[in-house]
């Protein structure tokens, strides 16, 4: 952790700089926040027309404020923010919030101010959280640097850190109307210095946090964030919820792999690097927060359903069907203890439908039997507003049954007004409760898929140590940016361990003839060009060719072929190849992603890339682990196990394959885009061809 | 609409059979309901024990219940139904609902007293709903059968028809804190007469009814419901969940078609031809219905986002790209209009983004602006909690601009506390409000789909009038049930003009020989079983061979290949055939869907149709739109257009297979199932050419 942030979070003294009697100013709320948060360390509220204000006498500059002072909450218009840093920095204060709007958000002038005060502040030695934000929160602590209008966060487990201070308001609001309370809020603004990475092992280090839930619109350096997030994520969940999905860089696009690799690719690859659980919308965020922070993780997948109407438990069960969870299989003992507790009539196999007419005790019986279960690992339990029994006296019920279990439990109150009591008596009692089945289903999927995350070992990046990375700097620094030449592609794929099959370059008709001989046929003719990207769209590719004759009319076709359709394009003749022997044909390819750097796809080869969208991405170098889940994501990746009449094909040397090319991409930033397409996948045991290779230097 | 149906839902007096003065009865409730419901015809409480209750003289017996009296709520137990069945019979009342419960819900015993009810009702010709149900309601007639407990819905413009009882009470609650009020509810139990299709177009025909939500569990006659529906869909919004995914009914699996179509797949098909809108979950049906209601249909897809925050706006300019929904354009003129309106920092293009000190005037004008334009069809306004004015105040100053509006706008109220007040106005004003950008952003995205839905005229399904049924019927008649021999699929197939390419049966070499002379070299070669389906995977196709030596020989590897694999199989020989010319193969198959019927599919053809799951599904015979449809639904389809070095294939051709195929299945239900795989698409204006087809009988 990173000691000058230390201010930030457990600040000695707090000087809030622009502090002012004026009740529509956000230096009013500022001091009305600080003062009245508890905060128990050291008060200044400064203003040059001094005075009282809540309390406190106002000084009348920075220079008089007695110690301990290490944080400044600077809330004066923009204009005046440079001359209040100095002053901080005069003052001896290393840690500064700046709250003002004014800055890179509203425009060029803006900017230009807001890169005077980095400037500034790095002249200074201070840190800065902001400008343009809403500060920091603390419900432990106690601390408030926000202006935000009353009431405070409700205290709770939940962290949250975002790159938007609008929404900060409403996700206080919200969270304290869905029952739980925030640990901690950070609110960024324009992030002139720290940083959403900079903040999380700070964030997560807070003893009251269990979980960290993160609303970005952005990462700027996207290794860094990766590296602090899977640390943090070890400890703590991880939410986040990453909006903006308009391309952010330039990206690499002549490549297929360039063309899909996507932002939103890079993202996710991202986060399942880091361990952290992305989530799509604000709902879901919060929703699974809720019972990360409050549930014990569950030890197996299996679910049982408890409820007192059929419907919803359909609901239910189809909805963990659909998320990838089994239903549980009861055991017979449970099912002989259900017998005792409920009606003939009741369904006791999972979902186990009490009926109508289940009470209290059949609830909190039925789930005692249910938890007690070995083949259970969480239970969903549905209550709709029970006919003759009231929700509260259920929950009431099923409280100590839920709080003495080792095993997760979320509850679905179904309704709204009915069910107001009982959902009460749940968030005290720290019972995440939803109004709706499908929404506890997906509360505790991500229980179930963070209990799988902590119990795999943190996988390590594959290395083969034998590459040759000075043969690759050598070609890459003697080549111009642009495609590589075919013998070029060669070295440098094969410094890394993926040999090309041999292919000559042959300028004229009885060249070519000379060395098909020498390969032996049959062959394949291929025009050299460097102008023309996808050869086989042109008619300049031609396969099978058994003889000389073939070979030299072969010559003449492809080199009139890519003449028409490229007029103007160089041509340095045809490369020969020897057939190749045959396979299942898949790509590999990677890129150089702006935020995230070397990313690695697998998936469905040939020329159809982009049409048939069958391609898994993950950021390189990458765990073994990482690339069998790329194939396994993939039908192309799956079939290589054989399907039907399709043998098994060579695994392995896929997965090494993909393994090599990403440790390339990643340990030369210089290759733009790199694609192997198709790579032949042979029979098992007999390896991979690499038939066409394509590499782009930056 | 079923005039017998009538009593149910405009009763003009009614029995309540089982009113009971004990408390914890159902009895009691539904005759609390009912006299509380503000009914205005005759209501009639009987109870062998007399008496008084609610005010109303308890009736000692159904016979001497006065007039008027058209309908029974029968709640005694489950035992006593038939004879209160047939008291109704004898007083003249032909509709009853049967809210006990104690029947097929229960098991074999109670199955069988269902099943005497039933024969009991339609002996004396009276009506059923349930048994085992909550019953109906109508909050405008007004009406409450039910004995749920009180509060009873507010009064509102959505339907709720539910095959879960359970889900009821729910479902009112939680609509009364949504803030809408429901028409009519209907809960129809074990539907051992009335079904959700029957009551269709009697929910519809309320005045009060805007909307038709439908909770279902299974649908009985898939072609009924559809028919009803697709009549209702038309001058009504209708949404419905369905839920329940483990398959229903026995289906066809021994081609590639049938493995492929679910039962999800059938009702995907069903809804979408009845115009039917479903919803995922709950809680979007409910989003939606809201929506549906309370707007005007947007007359074109372009959102506008008005936002006093950037992030949020993100999120909903990314909800609203992702939904497949254009961000509107604004007009230069609309720009100068927010600009007079708007601070000079604040971002005037979509997402108009007012910055956080947007107040009442702000909102209001901006949104009457984004109104004002020609190139939006709707409007999404965002307000987080603001800092400086209430949210009351915004939404009290922008519902006159809304309200006077022609086109549709949602708003999304960030948080919970801060903002009800606000809540409330849009809700008085029957504006749908949302927590949350995403949801708001989905039900712009319904309004949209409708009003698509109701522009584009009722798709008639294409007819192919000179097909020969009669020649079908025949080769059907005469054939086992099982795979058809190929003879006699290709006069099926040929009746229904999808002719496939001539092939010849071959008994020994000798006659692979000769017939392969007559055909024309060169030639493939396929054993000859009806055991063997899928002949490729077992080595029992050749291809290309190009003289009578290679045919002798691939006849006997082909016997031998098949042998060898399935070494109990009858072998006939070899199929002979001239090789095929060449083009895109996909797959255009059918069968039979148990609740729906013809279901026709196309997609990515070849042996690896269930790996790739490249395919779009419909139910036959279907309109040439919804082929098209099919088509742009998958690669496969859509690359038929012409990718790269892919020349444009006949796709009026393969849209002409599908629609026969489609009609074929749909005229003879004796069809089990039938695929071609693949059909070779030849290029633009060349035509298809069937290569394999496999037609089982049942």
């Amino acid at each position: 952790m990173d000691a000058t942030l230390q201010p930030f979070f457990h600040p000695t003294g707090i000087a809030v700089i622009g502090a002012s009697h004026d009740p529509v100013k956000l230096g009013f709320g500022v001091a009305r926040n600080l003062t009245g948060s508890g905060y128990r360390g050291a008060i200044h509220l400064v203003n040059p027309r001094g005075g009282e204000l809540m309390g406190h006498a106002v000084c009348r500059d920075l220079a008089s404020v007695p110690d301990p002072v290490d944080l400044a909450v600077i809330v004066v218009p923009a204009a005046a923010v440079p001359d209040a840093l100095r002053a901080c920095g005069a003052r001896g204060i290393r840690a500064a919030i700046i709250a003002s709007g004014g800055f890179r958000e509203v425009g060029a002038e803006g900017a230009a101010l807001e890169s005077q005060v980095a400037t500034i502040a790095r002249e200074l030695g201070v840190r800065l959280i902001g400008p343009n934000c809403i500060g920091l929160l603390d419900t432990h602590l106690p601390l408030d640097t926000t202006f935000l209008a009353p009431p405070p966060p409700v205290p709770g487990d939940v962290a949250f850190v975002s790159h938007s201070g609008a929404i900060c308001a409403a996700v206080i609001d919200w969270a304290s109307g869905q029952g739980f309370g925030l640990s901690r809020l950070v609110s960024l603004g324009n992030q002139t210095d720290v940083c959403e990475t900079d903040v999380l092992a700070h964030v997560a280090s807070d003893a009251h946090t269990r979980v960290l839930t993160l609303y970005l619109e952005g990462i700027r350096d996207g290794r860094r964030f990766i590296e602090q997030a899977a640390r943090v994520s070890r400890e703590k969940a991880v939410v986040a919820l990453k909006v903006g999905r308009f391309a952010a860089g330039q990206r690499a696009v002549a490549s297929h792999t360039g063309a899909l690799a996507g932002q939103e690719a890079a993202y996710n690859a991202a986060f399942a690097r880091a361990g952290v659980i992305r989530a799509e919308t604000n709902e879901e965020m919060f929703d699974w927060a809720r019972a990360l922070a409050w549930c014990p993780l569950p030890a197996k997948r299996d679910v049982a359903i408890l409820t007192n109407a059929g419907g919803p438990g359909v609901v239910a069960a189809d909805a963990i069907e659909a998320l990838g969870l089994p239903l549980a299989s009861l055991a017979a003992s449970t099912l002989a203890r259900l017998r005792g507790v409920l009606p003939a009539a009741a369904s006791l196999q999972n979902p186990v439908d009490m009926l109508a007419s289940a009470g209290p005790r059949e609830f909190a019986e039925s789930l005692a039997a249910l938890l007690n279960d070995d083949g259970v690992g969480a239970v969903l339990v549905i209550t709709p507003p029970p006919p003759t029994h009231s929700a509260e006296a259920v929950c009431e019920a099923m409280i100590p049954v839920i709080r003495a279990a080792k095993k997760p439990v979320v509850v679905t109150l179904m309704g709204e007004n009915l069910v107001r009591q009982g959902r009460e008596l749940l968030r005290d009692a720290r019972i995440p409760d939803y109004r709706f089945p499908e929404r506890a289903a997906s509360a505790l999927a991500t229980l179930a898929r963070r209990a799988a995350f902590l119990d795999a070992p943190t996988p390590e990046p594959a290395r083969f140590p034998a590459v040759d990375a000075d043969e690759v700097r050598a070609v890459l620094d003697a080549s111009a940016p642009g495609f590589l030449p075919q013998d070029a592609v060669a070295r440098v794929l094969g410094a890394y361990g993926l040999t090309l099959p041999r292919i000559v370059l042959a300028a004229t008709a009885d060249d070519a003839v000379r060395v098909a001989g020498e390969l032996g046929y049959p062959v394949a003719l291929k025009v050299a060009s460097p102008e023309i990207p996808h050869k086989s769209d042109v008619g300049g590719v031609l396969l099978g060719l058994g003889d000389a004759a073939a070979v030299r009319a072969g010559f003449a076709t492809v080199q009139a072929n890519a003449r028409r359709a490229h007029p103007a394009a160089r041509l340095d003749g045809v490369h020969v190849q020897r057939m190749l022997p045959e396979g299942q044909e898949v790509i590999v390819g990677a890129v150089q992603d702006p935020q995230f750097g070397a990313l690695v796809m697998f998936g469905a080869g040939g020329t159809e890339v982009e049409g048939v969208k069958d391609v898994a991405f993950a950021l390189a170098p990458l765990p073994r682990a990482e690339a069998e889940a790329m194939l396994d994501a993939t039908w192309a990746g799956r079939k290589l196990r054989g399907f039907r009449h399709l043998p098994p094909a060579d695994r392995a040397a896929a997965i090494d394959a993909v393994l090599r090319l990403g440790q390339l991409v990643a340990d030369h930033p210089a290759i733009a885009e790199v694609e192997i397409n198709p790579l032949r996948v042979r029979r098992d045991g007999e390896g991979v061809v690499a038939v066409d290779v394509r590499l782009r230097r930056s």
